[in-house]
Formats: structure tokens, C-alpha cells, sequence
């Protein structure tokens, strides 16, 4: 594993990381088109722009984008309601005021209705990119139109990465209390380059699997001297990025990348966890045939229960149209089993590694790549057969589909109420450590996405309180319960 | 709830367990047609019995059944080949050689097939009824016959309870040292009686909820000098006996009542946790039109991102043909729900209290209750209406259906490991305390029924063990995953 | 095939029949329990009944149990609310006002739903049973206390047969204008014993395979003077007695007679007709494994695009748990294939024919028959393993399971439908043929019962009905639409 | 409908055509980039072109782009099976030799397996484009280089296109005896404008819904002197274009235009034939909520059966998030339901006319139009609130999504198939009318696609064959079963 202490390289690394916002970066399917190829090749850095209110406290790629990016925005909230309902609840008490937050994330549409709503619950915010492909440049230029002081733009080159993020932290007579990032490396640089900053932030709220890492790392190192707060985990949070968004983007992956029919195909998924779960229950429900495999007797117990049967990869490697690993473990589909598969079979990773399947195993002479689409490789064999390779083995769902707002919602909302927890915290109720979100305020994210179902919750009665051991107002559930 | 210390009257309390394999006794639909209700009236216990071996050392109905109990048991034992597999497995090695196990479970044939189980490993075992009406007369029978001392019978007294009890603890030259209980009382038996006994059981294994919430008192009063490990709450055992299992039994018990046919047919389940899960799975299946009453924000986004809208109880009564509950909680139907119901409107529960349906609400002079069938009530209102109501509103799937072998061979499994696990532990490893089971007996329990299934588990490379930070044999997931 | 003009044996032969009706004749899981078991031995000929109006013009078991019959039509009326609007709707005009039916069925309580229903519509009924066992003789009464006239009980002898039809038929001062048949029988008798009456009669309904095989034949032969309608075919009917059927009663009579659990079990299907697409839906839902063998290649490829794997029989024959015929052939499963089956496979048949599996061939003397649970045979091989065999290779659904009155009301009306429109249909529309019922009534009968589903229809504007070129009231689809 | 006699303007009519291989058409997703955008702009008409082997027996856009093309046509024939085992199994008797084929469809590579396979089977084959926009051009390139004469290309003017088609069937030395055509314009300049061609043509087979409409016109007018083959009402061709393949496409169609997630949502369908069958199974098993309208009580009947509400559209047009309309019929949403829509409502069609939503409506000054996406228009109302339109009312799954080679394979067999039996029939067989595919071939060409699903098929015995009435080979259902 990485030392916390080195810089990681940006090119790369980052598609390691679940966090999920990221699909929107390199996704050749990205519906809105954007203007920005064709600009010029001058750098943000290097150019002197001022908004409409004559503020220049930003750098983006160009300002002038900035209706383009509200529009999109506008799009967004749509479907953010929850945040929205968030801002009006709060916005009276502005629970934030007095926050000064610095952010590091993919920067989005999404992200904006995020941004935006700190602002209207009274925090100052200062922004950069947690990626250097990721920020919608439109979307950049809206908030800096808007009064946020926004450094980011697509392309950035590593020095313009860290660049970035130090001005965000380092800017005369404005210190912030408290982070929100997206893999660390913000709180990184805080950490490193600004220990007196970084002594007096209120709390850190981190969302990615990478981040929350390094978080665990520091802190067992005993040098975590602010409360964190990991939303990586949270239930609401885990079952929608893998579960449920999982058994929509699988189909939507296929489908952009290959036109695959998904009737009578049949796929074998490489582990039955949250992530291979959804997308079974997807491509069984459009009628493919499916067929898993497993280390874990009772995932495996569970899969045959849900009626897949268990088997060896080598098993039905000859036989399967598909191959889709989700196992978070290396080398599950090795050079041995692609030389054993069938012409024209797919094969394709929903898991959090890059190496589920051994890629660099196929880049030998004796076999033949040929892009035939975005995303999609054709890596030919002596005798002719073909193995069509989705996204080089990247995380399909991040490369070839895109993400359901409401999916973003809800991290955003959690995101959210952990800033507003953390800032407001009695003292004492959080130590130097990471915690986990509070089972309640992960069911309060949930109660506020109700409505876009026009789900009714039903309130227990005193009497059910009681004869139930339970708070009328939650939490409901253990917090181990999933 | 109850005092420890209160003895339970026998009648109607054991209903409120959720130990499944209750199941076969009260059902009316058990399948297979027992000879002992017109047998003669003389009690067990003035009788004079010995088996083919010259043995007495026994209290059953009727030695002669024994070869009826045999058949039984060996059809149970072509379902239960993890008990089977385990017997072959440990055989050689006695891994119970000297435990003097004292049972107090239902007597069935798939209890028999644990019983005999033990004894294959070495185990002396005692056995008498968790319950007065639900031994399997036959398979009492079939146990003396083979040399098990059981003390058992369908239809005994409260008397003959404690007495059966008694005779199973309190022998000349034999001392239990180990106990398995089904609803504590055994457990509370020992304790209170041979106090000196009680200190040399080296553990108890308890499965039934009741029993659980039991030692967890005494836990708690500092009272309890003995390890004991809690099955009821291992992951296997509960994704059986709630989301699997009720998927299965919820149709079996709502057609065996009642017929009904489930194509189109507006349903709305009070709970969405796992038991709501297994039901709404199997009924929208079936065509079923599902909504979903909820208090938990959590569960209430699930069964939205499902497929199923979640209402208030009120909004769907006047429109719905069946109500289901699973909530756990009480008075979730109320006499205002039932009066607004329509016509032939079916009720019934399937959660874990009897008072979720509020039953005596509906015990007033102005409604009449007609006796339809076994199991079913029409209780009718004063212009006609009719409700049918199913159990009385008691656990439907205990009820009405009957539970398959193989969920009740994952339960014994468990408890044959249990004991096994706390009969060889080292000193120190398991303190006066309850446990769950841990992780990797539980996995292994899983492992153990994957034969039937035909599923073949994926063994780890080194490597990977490696790079995942796991042992290759388990355990894979961390206690709290499920 | 039998001749026409040969009297078939009752017993056994109407087993054949795919009149759904019967299910509920030798189901030992029909769940009212009936009290004519221990009755007196008196034949019912020789009984002197009168009803509570003086009238002995019917001759049934016991008219004593006219009020436990009452309560059991009362019962099915709830679910036939198709009938009873009927006749709502018609009532006012008595359609079959003057109308003299004679009738020959299935004597159940909703077979009384629709004799009452013909006599409020102004006929005048009298009725045999179609089945020596399938009378449910309460009913029989209360249909002879309300003033049918009704001869039939259960267990009659074949003579008694015969002589109920013919006091059905003869008798002073009557002359039947109308048939309504289940089986071709009492159609046969009028034919060859009246032949004066069979000229006179103005139509004949007739409901099942075999009866409207000896109708065609008939017609065929050039014999058939009368106008006659074959309501087994109907759309409606034909896919409510199959595939929605089936969907539900394959699980019903699997768990009725075996509990398995269908998690995760391999089960083939033979046949992927209406029936076999019933099955897989309803099996695949619960999570078990389905194979499928068809002679069809269209058959095979819906199966492969609903995600069934398509064998020969013999590629899975080792592996499945579960065989399951619906083919309408004979020798599907074959005494090669049950050797090869393993240990505790089941077999059933829910197809046509009882030839489907080779039952004969297992009756040789290597092999042990040994009879668990009613319907259920356990056929035993030398070396130990056992075939359990349901309902001796019978159709499992009318042998094992109930049929839900929803589907026999939806006959029923058919039933009433096709009598009306004959009865009233003006001269020359009919000739002396065999007739499907007209779409347009076939769309009338589903229409009767959507109501029971609170399914609101969407009427045509006057110009959408004429860009479609269709009426407004239908029929909406050519006839050989399915 | 349209006079037969009128020509028909190219643009905008062929899109109301069911001709589902127009799908790669106006795609904007469809995956392989062509590179003829900025190609020069001198028409292809004017260009002298000549073929490696010396040939300009051909009109296409660049012959240089042949080898791209192959590439496609190689791709496309991996998934298209069934037709190179057609050319393996009569290649050797080659059952085309003689015929001259005169085509007119779209040029896509599917297309393109199809004509190379009629020329590996003897044919001749002369083709053009039924579309202006459809012509893949690199595909039309690289037909020509392999000696097919095809006069297509993308953007043909409609003079271009008639005089495409005429270059096609009046050449020096060579009259075609047979035509394959989709729409009917090439069955139409031919006899319109070489009437003495027409008379000596041998058979005309025709795919699309508006070709065939033309030849039954044709027939019923007596003016039909060819035998003419329908092969767009074959079972095989219809099940695939309709319930199989929308079932894919409508989760395509949605997710490319507008990344919404199916889970939970709230969707009604219009219309519950194949389409709506398909639509409605694929959206529920992703979560959504599906309500269904109906003129038609039996598809309403089914609707409940598979567990859906049947509801008047005005009952839920204010909850739900989706809006799908298959009914074949026009103005089914009205301006009036689309005013009632809540925000961000989305509305497509997937029927068969694009009239089924009333767009014209929408076309008032009051009404913002915002094309934010192709094929994605938001219409904004006087408060803000958006319905989100696509495809303009026109088919989504042409217009947004594309469609699985599999399926074109299926009707390009049908069409070799047609083509061969036409071809090949003795004198007699075939009068001057228009006939559906013979069920045999209709099981021929599913037969051919089963082995793509590695499916094997049960071969009857002699025995079972005699018993059933059939013959071994089929056909197995008479010609109305579906």
C-alpha cells in the first residue's frame, strides 16, 4: 500500500478510487456536450478573468462558459431535491455559518448543488479538482460566476493539480476550519504544508475508499489531531453505489460499449457481494443466464438461493458470452482462462480494482489489440479469435455509463449533513479519530430522499415506542444492521 | 417481559418463539398422517416400557412406533447431508467423546438426526420437549428404540414438562456437562435446581430467541457462570429462516389456508425488513400488486428502489385484499384498520409478535367469528363484511406451512458446531459470557450445505490471500458484514 | 382415439380431461372438510327425500347438508363476482327466459354459482354430475333445497351414472332445448337414447378437450344437427387454465405433497408451451434453477430469450432435483432416464396426457414401491436410491393443489355467455358446426372480471376508433390473436 | 393512408416504418464513428470510382473506405450465425444460381452479410438504399469492392434516390427475376415503370409494415401478378422485434437520452401488446412501479395478471416520472395530460405511429422548447415546469438506441429464406397473392439462430411423432399458435 507520506502521480491512481462521481470524467457517453475542446491552449493560469460582479478571486478555463454551466446545474437540482429541501430546512439557523470550508472533489453539476448549498447554509467555501480529467469546465465557470472562488478546469497538469489545491488553503486573511475531500489528498496537503491550519480544522469529512484509508493510517500513526468523518461507509451510501446503481449500470455499460442482447446470454459474474448481487439480479431479470463464482461459502450459500449456480471459473470459461468480475481481488481472470474463452466474449470489471482481471497478461506479441470503438478493444488471437475488452479492465460503471443523480444525491446530502455535524458538535462528542456517520443522521439522508418516490413513512405510536425499546424519532435499527 | 425467575405456564408462550422448527407441531397440513390420536389414554408415565435391547431407560408414548419414527428419520436425513457429512468428518476423532450433553429442543426427525448426530461424535446425550405439543410421538419412539434416553410426548401436562425435564438432568452416575436449549428452559431448570451442576456445564447453546433474551439477563445480573453461545443470531440461520425461508412459506401458508390466488391480488406488507423482504419478493412474483408500510427511512428507501411504494396503512386498507405483518411490533393492524377492510379481505402475520394483528380487538359482541376451516376464521361484521383471518393472528409459516428440512439442517448444523466449539475450547478462550457464534464456524456451516447445491467454491491463491490480507480458509468478512 | 359411439368406463377415464373443474374431486388437500364419510350405506335411489318446500324432485346424498352446502356457494360467490354481475346486468331482461337446460358437470360449489345463476337469468335447470367422485354432495343438496332439480353424489356407481343423466334428461312434461356438457356423456346420451330431443335441441356448450373432440368427430361425420360451442378454447380461459394457472399451482402441489424448498434447486421442464412457460415463471421467481427440453424450435428460442438453458433431457438428467412434464406427449420420461435420475429426485407431470412419464415402466419387480404421503410414492431401486413420484404421473395440479375459484368463475361465465348466445342468437348466425365463442365475448368475459382488480379500461374517442378502424366496444383484436 | 400511384417524399415517411433496421440511421449512439462528415462535397453521381479489381459497376461515397467497411461487415457476421451456416449448408447445391435480385434496404453491415450471403448461394444482386439518411457508406464501399453493385449513400436527394433504384433494375444485359425490398418503393418503380420486368419477376419479398400494406392494396386492386412474401408478420420476426427486443431497447433508449435510474420511479405504459409486454417486464424488474392503460379487456386482464395496476391515464398522470405510449394508436397523450405532467416528467413513444403523443400540440407560443441534448427536448411551461420529450414523439428505440445484431439476423434469414422458397417452389405453389411465411421455414430460421445459445432441441421418436399426429421435422404448431 501507498505511504501516506508520498505524493501519489495523478494520472491514474485515481481510477483505483470507488468514488463515484468520477463517471462522469472519462465517460465518452457523457450526454451534455461540452465546448471546451476546441478552445485555446492558453492556461487558466496564465489568463486574467473577472466575473460579472468584477471579482477575479477564481481560475477557471473561461468565464464566459458560465450560462452553459447553470443550466446544467439547474438540470441537476432537479433531481437533488433532497438538498434542496436541506437548504430551506436549514436555511433559517444557517447551521454553517462561520464555516470556512475547503473542498477537493470532482467538480460537477452535482457538486455544484452541493457547493451552492453550504453556501446557502452559511459557510465560505474555496474549491479544487480531486481529479485532473473530471471538472466540467461549464459547471467551474457557473460557481465562480456565482461569487465561489473555484480553481479548477479540465486538463490540469500535476503541478496545476497541487497548484490549485494550495490556493484554495492559502489565501491572505482567510483560514479554513474544516475539509471536505475526496482521496486525501487535500487533507494531505493541509497535513504536510500547513500543520498550524491543519491543527485548528473542526473536522474532515472524506468520501472515497483511498481517503478513508489514509485517514485510518494517520490516526493509527496517532497523528490525527482533528475528527473525521468516513461517508464512505455509510448504509445509505453503500447499498445505492453498489446494489442498486450497480444493477442499473451494468446493462447501461454493456449496452453503450458492445449493443450486446442480454437475452440468453450466458455471463459468468466473478463474486457475489453487494456489487455482483446487483448486477445478477440485473442481467438475470432481462434474461441472461448466470453463473457466479465465490470464495465466501455464505455469499456463495446466498447465490444459490437466489438461483445462480456456483461454479469454478474454469467450469464455464468455454462455454460464457460474458465475463463480469466484482471481487475487489486480483487476477481472478487470468491469461489461462482468456485463452480458454469462446470467440467474441466480453469480458469486463464492475469491481473496485483495476486488476481483477490480469490485463497486462494479453499486452504480449503474439496477440493483436484493435480499438474498435471508445472503450472497447478487440484483443485478437493467432487463429483469429477475438476477446472484446471493456475499458482496459477499468471499473466499467465509472468508464462506460453514467451515474443516476439521485445516486449523487445522496452522497452529496451526506456529505453535507457530516459538515454540518462535525461543525456543530458539542465539544467532546468527537475525538481525534474517523468515525462513521451516526445511524441516525444516516437515516435523516434517507428520509430526505423520500419524497422523491412520495414514499409515506409511518410514525410509531408512544405505545409502540415503548413496547419496542425505541426513540419515536430513531435510530430504528442497530448500527450494524445493513 | 417476563421475569427469569417466573416459570412460564407451557400453553401458548412457546408460540411467541421463533425457533422454526416449532413448525411441524400444531400444522394441519403436516404431511404425514401420525397413528397416536385415538391410542389409548393411559399416561407415559405410569407405563411400563422397555426397547428391543432391554432397555427402559426411556419415557414415550409408545415403544412400538419405533420403526414408523425410523422411516422419518431417514427421509429427514436425505435433506440434512451437512449433519451426515459432519458425522463423517469428525468420526474418527470423537470431537464430543465425554461430553454428556442434557437436550431440551422439539422432538422431530430432524432433531433426531442432530441427536444421533451427537452420539455419532462421541456425545452421551438426554433428551426431553421444548414444547408439550410438538414431539413427534414416532420419533420419540425411534430414539428410545435406539438407545437414546428421551423423555417426551405429545400432549403432556405442565407437570409432565417439568417432570420430563427433571428426569433428563437428575440420573444416578451420570452429570451433564453441557446443555442445548430451545427457549431457556432447561437452562433455567439447572440453574435453579442443581445449582452445583450448573457450575460444571462447560456451555450452553441456546437457539431460540426467548432463551437468548434469557441468558442475556442473567448476563446481565452477573449470574451466569457458564459460556454460552447464542445460534439464533448467526448470519446463515437468520438469511434461512427470514428472507429464504418466508420467500418460500408466505405462499404455502396464505394457498394452504385459503386458496387464494396471487396474480393480481393488492397486498400491502406492514415491515420491510428481512422476513417483509422474502415475502414481497415471492408475492410480486407471483403477480401480486406489493405496498410496503415502514417506519425505518432506511428500509422505506429499499423497498422504494424494489419497487414498491410505501404508504401509510390507511391509505391502501379500503383497496388491499391481503395484509401481511412483519414488524416485530405490536398493534400495527388495529380494530380501525380492520373495519375499513373490504370484503374477504385475508389478514395475517408473519412477524415475530402475535399482537401485531390486535386480535382481541375483534372478540366484541357485534362481530361474529365462523370457523371456516382449520387455521381460518371469518370473522364477520354487522352488515356482512367478512375478514378472513388467518392463525388467529399467530406466525402464519408456523402455522399453516410447513418449514423444509433443509433450513431446519443449517440450524442443527449450527448446534452441532456450537457444541463442538465450546466443548473443546481452550481454557480462557470463551469467558461466563454469551457469544456469537464466530464468523468462520459460521462460514463453515454455509460450506457444509454447498454440496447440495452442487456449488463449488473458488479457493484463493496465496497471492491473493495476500494481497486481500486474508487467511485462504476464512473467515472473509468481518462479524458485522451480512 | 375412442369411438364416439362406445360408453366409456367412468373410473379412470376423465382423468384425461383437462376440465379444470375436477381439481377439486380427489385432492386430498380440498381444505373444507366434508362430513359424508361415515355416512349411511343406503344407495340415494332408495332414499325418500323431500326439501323444506315439499319437493322430492331431485335425488342427492343428504338433503340435510343443504345449509353447510349454502354456506359453501355463499363462500365461492365472493370470488365469482363475475356471475353475479351477470346477473345484475341481465336480469331485468331474462335472457334465458323459456329456456330448458340440461346440464352434466363437476357438482362443486361453483358450479352451483352458475346454475343459479342460469336459473335467476330464467332458465330452468336440471343436473348430473360429469364424474362419479367429484360430487360435493352438501352442495348437491342446497342446489336441491333451493329447487333444482339435481341427481348426483359422490361415489355413485356407473349405473348410477347413467340413470342420474337420464332423469336429467326424461321426465314428463320437460324437454331439455339446451346442453351443457363436461365430457361429451350426457351430449352422447341424448344423441343416441332421444334422438327426437337431440334434434330439438338449440344448442350445446361444451367445456372439455374430450368433449369437444367427439363434438368435431361428430360433425365430421356429418351426424351433428345441433349448433355447438366449444368454450375450451377461449382465449381467456386457455390462459387462465394455463399459464396463470400453472404459474401458481406447480408450487402449491410441490409443497403440498414434498415441502421441498425451491431455493437453489435444479429442476428441468419439459414442454415450454403456455403450461410450461407457467412453471418456469413461477419457479425461476423462487429461485430455482430451470432447464428446459423442447421438440419446437420457436419454443426453444422464447425459452433461451427468457434465460432457460434448452438441453436434451439426458445432458441434466443426473444433476436435477426436480422433472416436471408439460409436453402433451407420451414417454417424455422414459425408465432410462428415472435410472439415471439420483437420490430423492421428484417427478410430476402438469401436462395433458398421464403417459407423459413412462409410470408403467417402474412397476416391474426390481423395483419397491412404497407409498409416504397420499400422492406421494417413493419408488425404490435395488441400490437404495429413491424416485418420489407425485400423483402416480397424473396431472399434478388437479391431483395435488386447488384450483382458485377466480379461474373456475372465469369458465364459468363462459360457460353463460356461450349458453345465452345461442339461446338468443337469431336464426342462421349458428350452423349445425362446431364454434370458438366470438372474440367480442371472449373480450366480454375478461371484462366481467376486471372489476374483481379494480382495472379501469380506457375507452376509444369516435377518432381514435376510426384511425384503427375499429368499433368502439370492440372486438379490438383479429381472432387468432393471442 | 396513401395512394399506392403517389410517390412518396423520402424524408420523414420512412420513419414511421417498423422497419427496424433503419435503427442505425439517425442514431447519435450509434457506435462506430464514420468518417465521412467533412468528406468532399462532390456527388457521388459525378465521381468516376473504380473497385480494386477494375470495376465502377457501382455508385457509393468513397470506394477507399472498403477496408473500414469489411471490418464492420466482419463484426456484424460474428453475430449473425445463422446465416453463414445457411451459406455452409447450401452453398454446395447453391439454390440461388440464376437468380437476379434486385434490393432496396438499408445498407448497414447486417445488410451487407445478408447480400454476400445470396451471392454465395448463385445470386446475382443489384442494390439501393430504402432510406437517404441510412446508407453506412463505408459498408456501401465495401460491398462494391467486392463486385456487388450497389448504388447508395448517405444524404442521397430524393432524385438521388430514384435514380439510384432505377440504375439497379435497368442495366445492359440484366433483368432481375426476383426482388427484395423494405418499404415497397423499388416493387413500385419497377411496376410502374417496366411493367414487362414486373410480369417475369418470380417473387417479391417485403419486410416492412408499409411495404406490405402496399402489396395487399396491390392484390386486393388485381393488379398483383407476382407471388409476394410477407415477412414481417413471421412469429419468429415479430416476438424478437417486439416483447424481446423492446424489452431491451426501452432500457437503452432511456438511459442513453437520459441517464435516469429505473428504480423506484413511477412509469406508465400506454398499451399492453408485445411492446408493452416488453417494456412493462424490463421495467419492473429494475424497480420501477409500472401502471398500465387498456382498451382491450383481455390485455387488461393479462396486465393484472402480471401484476400490474390497469388504470385510465388522467388517474395517474400527475404522479408519474415516465410516460411510455405503444399502442399503435394516435393522440393517446393529449395536451391536456400534458399539461397535468408534474416536473421533469419524461415522455417517449416506443409504437408504431409517432402520432401516439400529440407533439403538434406542444407547438404554442406559450411553450418554451429547449433542445438540451440530441434527441432530448425539455418543453418548459409558463411556471418553470419541464416535461422532458424524446425522440420528439418518433420511436425511441430507433431513434436512441440501437439494436442487437442477433435480432437483424433474424430477419435477415427470414428474408434468404423467403427468397430461396419463392425461388425454388414449383409452378403452382405460390399464386399471384401475398403469403406469410410457411410455419416449417418460420421454425427453419429459429432453428438455425438456437445454436448461438448453444440450445439443443428434443428429437421426437417415430412413436411419439405417430402419437401427436406429426411430423418428425415439424412443423409443430399449427399456423395461428404463437
Amino acid at each position: 500500500m501507498q505511504e501516506f507520506t508520498k505524493f501519489p502521480t495523478k494520472t491514474g491512481r485515481r481510477s483505483l478510487s470507488r468514488s463515484i462521481s468520477q463517471s462522469s470524467t472519462d465517460s465518452y457517453s457523457s450526454a451534455a456536450s461540452y465546448t471546451d475542446s476546441s478552445d485555446d491552449e492558453v492556461s487558466p493560469r496564465e489568463k486574467q478573468q473577472t466575473n460579472s460582479k468584477g471579482s477575479s478571486n477564481f481560475c477557471v478555463k473561461n468565464i464566459k462558459q458560465a450560462e452553459f454551466g447553470r443550466r446544467e446545474i439547474e438540470i441537476a437540482e432537479q433531481d437533488m431535491s433532497a438538498l434542496i429541501s436541506l437548504r430551506k430546512r436549514a436555511q433559517g439557523e444557517k447551521p454553517l455559518a462561520g464555516a470556512k470550508i475547503v473542498g477537493c472533489t470532482h467538480i460537477t453539476a452535482q457538486t455544484a448543488v452541493l457547493i451552492e448549498t453550504l453556501c446557502a447554509l452559511g459557510a465560505q467555501c474555496r474549491w479544487s479538482a480531486c481529479n485532473i480529467y473530471s471538472t466540467q469546465n461549464e459547471v467551474a465557470a457557473a460557481l465562480a460566476e456565482a461569487g465561489v472562488a473555484v480553481f479548477a478546469w479540465k486538463g490540469e497538469s500535476e503541478d496545476d493539480f497541487w497548484w490549485c489545491i494550495d490556493r484554495c488553503v492559502s489565501t491572505d486573511g482567510w483560514q479554513p476550519n474544516m475539509i471536505l475531500d475526496d482521496g486525501g489528498d487535500l487533507t494531505h496537503w493541509v497535513y504536510k504544508k500547513y500543520p498550524n491550519v491543519f491543527k485548528k480544522i473542526r473536522g474532515i469529512v472524506e468520501e472515497s475508499v483511498t481517503g478513508v484509508h489514509r485517514l485510518y493510517q494517520l490516526s493509527k500513526a496517532g497523528k490525527l489531531c482533528v475528527p473525521a468523518m468516513n461517508v464512505n461507509d455509510s448504509v445509505t451510501k453503500q447499498k445505492f453505489d453498489n446494489l442498486y446503481c450497480c444493477r442499473e449500470s451494468i446493462l447501461d455499460g454493456l449496452k453503450r460499449t458492445t449493443d450486446v442482447m442480454f437475452g440468453g446470454k450466458q455471463v459468468v459474474v466473478c463474486g457475489y457481494g453487494e456489487v455482483g448481487k446487483g448486477c445478477c439480479a440485473a442481467l438475470k431479470a432481462l434474461g441472461a443466464i448466470v453463473y457466479i463464482t465465490e470464495i465466501d461459502p455464505i455469499c456463495a450459500l446466498q447465490a444459490c438461493m437466489d438461483g445462480f449456480r456456483v461454479v469454478k471459473l474454469n467450469e464455464v470459461i468455454r462455454q460464457v458470452d460474458v465475463v463480469i468480475t466484482c471481487t475487489g481481488n486480483k487476477n481472478v481472470v487470468t491469461r489461462e482462462h482468456l485463452d480458454r474463452m469462446k470467440n467474441s466474449c466480453i469480458v469486463c470489471n464492475m469491481g473496485h480494482s483495476n486488476t481483477e482481471i490480469d490485463v497486462t497478461s494479453l499486452r504480449t506479441p503474439e496477440l493483436t489489440w484493435e480499438r474498435v470503438r471508445s472503450q472497447v478493444d478487440h484483443v485478437i488471437w493467432p487463429d483469429g479469435k477475438r476477446v472484446v475488452l471493456l475499458a482496459e479492465g477499468r471499473l466499467l460503471n465509472l468508464s462506460c455509463s453514467t451515474v443516476p443523480t439521485f445516486v449523487l444525491s445522496i452522497t452529496a446530502t451526506t456529505q453535507a449533513l457530516a459538515l454540518i455535524e462535525l461543525y456543530n458538535a458539542p465539544e467532546g462528542r468527537y475525538k481525534q479519530d474517523v468515525y462513521l456517520l451516526p445511524k441516525k443522521m444516516d437515516e435523516y439522508v434517507a428520509s430526505l430522499h423520500l419524497p422523491s418516490f412520495d414514499a409515506h413513512l409511518t410514525e410509531l405510536t408512544d405505545d409502540q415506542a415503548k413496547y419496542l425499546g425505541l426513540n419515536k424519532n430513531g435510530p430504528f435499527k442497530p448500527n450494524y444492521y445493513r
